[in-house]
């Protein structure tokens, strides 16, 4: 049984929504955020303290969109994954990394220096500095959706889940006004997909379930 | 032919190291740094401005760590690369992903508001914040590598290219006497590899001859 710790909304909804794209069984335990904080116990699982953490048997990962390209391989063939023999393979590997170190990251900062940071410390230098960092990077993507409903291989894959997430969580801290117009509808897409929904119900669900607060990490408050 | 865009020492030396472990030809096309500034040109091939771009035949990539696992995928079988099959694919792709996502961008923050900001916008806690943040998630190879002398599948591949750059800049910005003693020996075995030098002769020897300054991006005067 493939088991997700997973907190509300966090980069861990990738693994989530590729494991509900694939419809595989899997256990998933909530934390409230951030575990290395509020659920110390975690860090006897993960010594880094982040999410997510998978656990497959043997195989224990922390990175999220690496999370997804391994469960459809090993669990596929699928075509959420792309094969080393197709067209799409570099597009495929350049959007499902792009997705997390370029898009992800720089938001992590405007969370921190504006939000999570107390008061003294915020940084509204540097939240601006990689609000700014995170738009223009965006045009990577809007250039391939001028043509293409997709990242890679014209279908949804992996890719499309990570650079999503990075898209869900722009949404979360604000900057979605600010999304180009091939970006804007592409996300409408993403956001719109059975797979996706029903990611968002099942950590719903497990939130209510486990005791932890339903709202996204991003707007909980931070201790 | 691979042709490779290529700043000295920047993060596009994971696929430059990748293509001397594989024995690739390629062309490597040396550019000054920042490229976005010193050589406008180069946004026509790719408008992000960043580094590295990978172009083989239609395909173009710009992450560095997906480059890597392209090449030796697309160019294989490699002992490179761990195929799905193998029981250490997982922690390839996890630390494939983790040596840029989790290791290399905070380190981008260190020098960004440490020396290439101008005084008055440099930001000497968030370059503290992230200094430490890099050392924290040291944790992570430090474990595993007290039982194995790489990463992933008890053997050299690229997954140790994308943490061994993330050491290359630490150690370029000062960070290397901090390294946890297996992280230290890890970076000694690998800086000492035949194909981590081939690929350190390389771009020197093609700096000189495009008239690049041969010294790391890192430490270049910022314009």
């Amino acid at each position: 049984m493939i088991t997700l710790y997973h907190c509300v909304s966090a980069r861990s909804f990738r693994p989530l929504w590729a494991l509900e794209e694939l419809g595989l069984p899997y256990e998933l335990k909530m934390l409230p955020f951030p575990p290395r904080v509020r659920a110390r116990e975690y860090l006897q699982l993960n010594p880094l303290g982040t999410i997510p953490l998978m656990v497959d048997g043997d195989t224990r990962m922390t990175e999220s969109a690496a999370i997804g390209h391994y469960l459809c391989t090993k669990y596929g063939p699928s075509p959420l994954a792309v094969a080393s023999h197709e067209e799409g393979f570099g597009a495929y590997l350049n959007y499902l990394h792009f997705g997390e170190a370029t898009l992800t990251f720089p938001q992590t900062l405007v969370l921190r220096y504006e939000r999570f940071e107390p008061p003294e410390r915020r940084q509204p230098q540097v939240a601006q500095d990689y609000a700014k960092w995170f738009l223009a990077r965006l045009r990577g993507p809007e250039g391939v959706l001028a043509s293409s409903e997709y990242l890679a291989a014209g279908r949804f894959t992996c890719a499309d889940i990570s650079v999503g997430y990075a898209l869900m969580l722009a949404e979360l801290i604000g900057l979605a006004p600010q999304f180009p117009p091939n970006v804007a509808a592409y996300w409408e897409r993403l956001r719109t997909r059975e797979g996706y929904l029903k990611a968002m119900a099942a950590q719903d669900a497990a939130a209510r379930a486990q005791g932890v607060a339903p709202e996204p990490a991003t707007v909980q408050p931070w201790p």
